[in-house]
Formats: structure tokens, sequence, C-alpha cells
């Protein structure tokens, strides 16, 4: 198959750091070259990729202090995808909204991966383009009527997650994810306060969050109970998930994924998480991790969360959100889509137009 | 011919004050009309035409709260128009960049007019399409190497100016426009205090520009020779400018166009204005106002601009600058560009892709 995948220019492919969809679509890039397909990625110059790249700028755009609108250049790298529609038999697109008015326009079809939440604004636009083939990354990122062909989970490399046999001593709980209100840190340091358990925080603060973190969350490190290591390594990522007893995931908001989730479990450490958006299709309740209603539900969670089998929180992970699964998953998407569009237009590609 | 007009959608066509490019597609597409062509206008719902409306939002964007993404609404529309591209001989764009990448995918050919200024993004962006056909609004905008068809100068109806034979006495200098640096009220003040003359200034603060007026202008108002009038209506703007001995334009960016010296003409008043952007196109210098380098000789200009003919300064706009001749401009446009993509395709109308 000949296959465009489309990624955002933010950050690289893979990202240095953070940066959630330039690592799935990295992970899904190479494996589709390795299962044979044609790639071609779509993303920042200094991208490393077994497709060919094609960039419209060389490098991340969150690195190049020349570019203010970065949406001015995600809108020239679709240009440059969609002039050549014809090369491909599917596009893939990871950038949401502003590839939807070009999809319409040409007869190869174009996947949008929904790797966000929908704002008024976006769903609007989202609505307008709702014949367009959906993918959600969980059932509950459905909240918005569109014409959605599957469900994939975001899927890791098990191997680049070591498995950790047992929690160190003494015990403490994790959190990882960004210092923003709604990945729930305040929750977490709540929760830590009324079990009286160590907490181990570690995640970017990104400049809107700088406020926040600096009333709610600052003023309770005290570098005992309350331990903030600032934005960790892969490998120190792996190891502070892979040691705790629980991670917590306390979320606020409608998390369409949450790969922080898998990442634990894979390791082998159970998740208590709060029961928002995709949580309770992540978690296998009461037997890789809790999800509860409240603070308190996942304060009485910990006694019970010592009680899981982390052979099991791994094994669940490896059958269920593996690369493998996420790269079957978007073949079968492409597939069915390429039927279907071939039933109802006779054929892939329109005459090219020539100006 | 069948034309479909693409108006932004921050202020309705025409707009109810400040919105100099929502009133040149209101007269244009108003004239285009009278002169027997099918058109339609997209432009928010608001917006009162002669043409066939269309609007994918019912009110002007910035009157609505509930709106926080402009950028996705001018997609949604920009959609709407391109789904249906089949019905129109030709499109004319006054959106900008974000029209670049559908039309470069359909058949039915594009105009775009430039009504802005270039910034190193957009400039990008434009490159990338510069084969794409573009009007400029003045030979001095043209800082980009794109494929221009025309300079076609924006246009009044001068039955909506009427003529002042003659300065109010005590005589007074005019300054119209947003009241931001690159407008220059700063330079106009300097101008009224090094010659001793009165100043009537109007015009609309931004709120970017709030502070810029807290700390440049509003200490110079002192209500006597210094007159600071706010935003005003059309026919306070009319006898504002009418009345004056001259218009300043004392500029400090490279304007694309200015109407407000075109306007300024059409009352008889002459403009004294900065040698910038399309300032020397759009002024007969020494015979309807004066093209300067610097503000001293600015100043120097104000005894000389008395002995210009103020009917003279009339005429000019009315052979040059009228809706008439901008139209006539963009006949002309759409007749070679529809011409040559016939030429080049053999036909105007791909065959509608169907999904």
């Amino acid at each position: 198959m000949k296959i465009a995948q489309v990624a955002p220019l933010r950050e690289k492919v893979p990202p240095l750091n953070y940066g959630g969809i330039e690592l799935v679509v990295s992970r899904l890039t190479d494996e589709l070259v390795r299962r044979g397909h044609e790639v071609t990625l779509f993303a920042s110059g200094d991208s490393e990729t077994l497709a060919t790249l094609e960039a419209v700028y060389p490098r991340a755009l969150r690195l190049d202090p020349d570019v203010s609108d970065y949406d001015l250049y995600e809108m020239l790298e679709l240009s440059q995808v969609y002039q050549r529609f014809a090369e491909f038999d599917v596009i893939h697109s990871h950038i949401g909204v502003m590839a939807l008015p070009m999809a319409s326009l040409v007869s190869t079809p174009t996947i949008h991966t929904l790797h966000g939440s929908f704002t008024p604004d976006t769903s609007k636009a989202f609505s307008y383009h709702q014949n367009q083939p959906y993918v959600s990354i969980s059932d509950a990122q459905r909240k918005v009527d569109l014409n959605y062909v599957s469900t994939v989970y975001n899927g890791i490399l098990t191997e680049n997650y070591s498995f950790f046999e047992r929690a160190e001593e003494p015990p403490y709980l994790a959190f990882l994810g960004r210092l923003s209100p709604e990945k729930g840190p305040q929750n977490a340091i709540a929760i830590a306060k009324k079990s009286g358990w160590t907490l181990k925080m570690a995640g970017k603060i990104d400049e809107v969050d700088t406020e926040f973190f600096a009333a709610e969350i600052a003023p309770h490190i005290d570098g005992e109970q309350i331990q903030y290591l600032g934005e960790v390594s892969h490998p120190q990522k792996v190891e502070l998930m892979g040691k705790a007893a629980a991670t917590l995931f306390p979320i606020t908001w409608r998390e369409p994924f949450g790969l922080v989730m898998i990442e634990s479990m894979a390791t082998g450490t159970p998740v208590i998480a709060m029961n928002l958006g995709s949580v309770p299709e992540v978690i296998n309740d009461g037997v890789t991790g809790f999800v509860c209603e409240n603070i308190d539900e996942m304060v009485e969670a910990i006694p019970k969360v010592l009680q899981l089998n982390r052979q099991v929180c791994r094994e669940y992970v490896e059958n269920k959100f593996t690369v493998t699964q996420m790269v079957n998953g978007y073949e079968a998407v492409y597939e069915k889509i390429i039927q279907q569009r071939i039933e109802s237009n006779g054929r892939i590609h329109a005459a090219k137009i020539q100006y």
C-alpha cells in the first residue's frame, strides 16, 4: 500500500521528550515500513524514520524562534501532501481539523485520527465534514457525531519498558505528566497527604501553567513526602514508574487516551485513575489498577493496589496496547476505506488536475 | 460569469464601521451583480448584498463572544466554497493564505487579492503557491515574487463622498485611521506641534493599541490644538476630512493601499503623506497632495497644500479610484484567467469527485 503519514510539525518524529502524537506516528510509520508498505512521512525535517521523509520545514517548529504561526506551516505541509494525492492509496492525517477541507477535494481517501478532545469551534468544523473517515483513540472520545470507522488504541513498544517484578522499598506513588490542572498533580498531592504516602512527580511545566504550578504545586513540594524531579528522560521515567507501588492518574478532564497508563502497566505498576474519558477502557478495573470516582476512592485504592499482580499488568499491555496491535488496527482501517472508495467511485484516483 | 466572492468573516459585508476589505468586497460584489454576473457571496450571515449570500456563520465573528478561533470559521467557509467549485467559473478570494491549498486542488481558477502586507511566515506560504493568480492592490505591495496578473486599485463610490469646495475657517489638519503606531497618529501630533496648526483626529483604538494610545497619544490631547473625536460614522468622517485644509497620512509602515487617501481627495481635501508603500501611486505628488520623506517635509508641505486645487483632487479620484474602475479591473482579470485555464486544460471544470 502507498501510504502518506501526516504528522504535526511542533515536535520532531519521534519527539525528543514530550509529544504523544509524534511518538504514535513514529511507531506506526516505522512498523508499516517493516510490513512492506511504501510510506511517505510528512513531518519536520529533523525527524528520523524508516519511511521516505518529506519536510516543509527543516526543524521542529517549537525549536525555531523565527516561526510564530505554527498553523501556517502545517497548512503548507498539507498543501504538499494534497498536491501529491494521486501518488497515495491512502493519506493518514494526525493534524486534526486543518486537513478536512483539502481531504474532501481529492479522490484519495484520508483517514483522520482524532488525537485530542473537541472544542466548541473544532466540533463545528468536524461536524461539517462528518462523512470523512475518523479513527478515535478511545470509544469515550466520540463526543461529536462523526463517521467513526474504528477505535484504534495507541500502542507502545513494550521492549522499551523494562518490567519491574516488585515495587521499591520504602514504597511510593508516582505521578507522570504535564504539571497542568487537567492532568491533576494537585489531586496527586491531595492523595499523598491523605494517605501519608510518598509521592514522586515528574513532568514538564508549560508556560501557560507556570502560575498554576507556583500557586498549587510548588508550596507542597518538600523534597521528602512530596518530591518533584523535573522533566525526566525515557529511562528515568521507566524507572520512576516501574519502581512505584502505583502510578496515579488523577485527571480532571476527559483524557482521550492517556499513554502514561499503559506505560506504567507495561513496567508492572498498576494505575489508580479517575473515571474520566478513556480511563475505564484502558485500565482493567480491579486487575491492572482501579477506576475511581473521587479522591477518597483513590486513597482507599492504595492498599488494594498492592494486592494486584504486576505480571498481569505487563501481560495486559502486551495483549492490548502494543505497536503491533495498533498497526493491525490501522492496516484494517486502510483496507476497509480503500475498498469503500473503490466501490463508490469505481477507482481510487481521479485524473490529476493540471495547473 | 458565475463568480464566487469569498470575504473574511470578522466583519459583516459591508462593515458596520472599520473594515477595508469587507467594504471593497461589498462594492465589487454589488457592481458585478448590476453588470449581470451571477455572484455568490460567501460572508457572515448578517451581510447585506445584491448577490446570493452563503454564510457558514450567522454573525460577524467579531461580534460573537462564543467564537475564539476565527481561522477555523474561515476554513469552514473555504470548505463550503471549494466543495461547490464546479458551480463557478471563477472564485475570488479575499481571505489570504488560507485559500491557497484548496485553490490548487480544483480546476476552477481562484483569483487571490492581496489585501495585506507580507510577514516572513505568510511569504513562505504564498511563495509555495506562487503560480496561483494574484492581484495586488498597489504595485508597491509586490514584495514577494508571485504570479501577479494585475494591480487593481481599491475604489469607492464617489457619490457617498460630498465634495467640499473650500476648507473650513479656522483651518485644521485631519487624521483618520486606527490609532496604532503604523498609522502614525504620533507623527500627526508632531506635525501639528511643529507647525502650530490644529489637528482633529478620529478613529478606533484596537485593544492591542491601548498602551500605545495611553503613552504616546493621550497625553497630547488638549481638546484645543490636538483634538480626538473617537470613532466616527461615515457622514462624520466625510465632514471631518472634507472641511480640513489637508489630511495627514503620516504612516510608518508600507501601507498596501490606504483607502483614507482616496476618501479625502474625493471630498476635495489634498493629502500630505509619508513616502511608504502605495503612497506615491495613490497621490499625484504636487497636484492632489504631497509625498514626503520625513516629518519636517510634511510640516513644510502645509503652506503649499493650501495652493492645490480641490476640484482637481475630486476629479483625480473620479478618474482613477472609483468602484467602476475597480470592477473593470477585476472583470478583465477574471476573463483573462478563465481564458488561460481553458487554454491549458481544455475545459474549466473537472469531473466532480464523489464522496
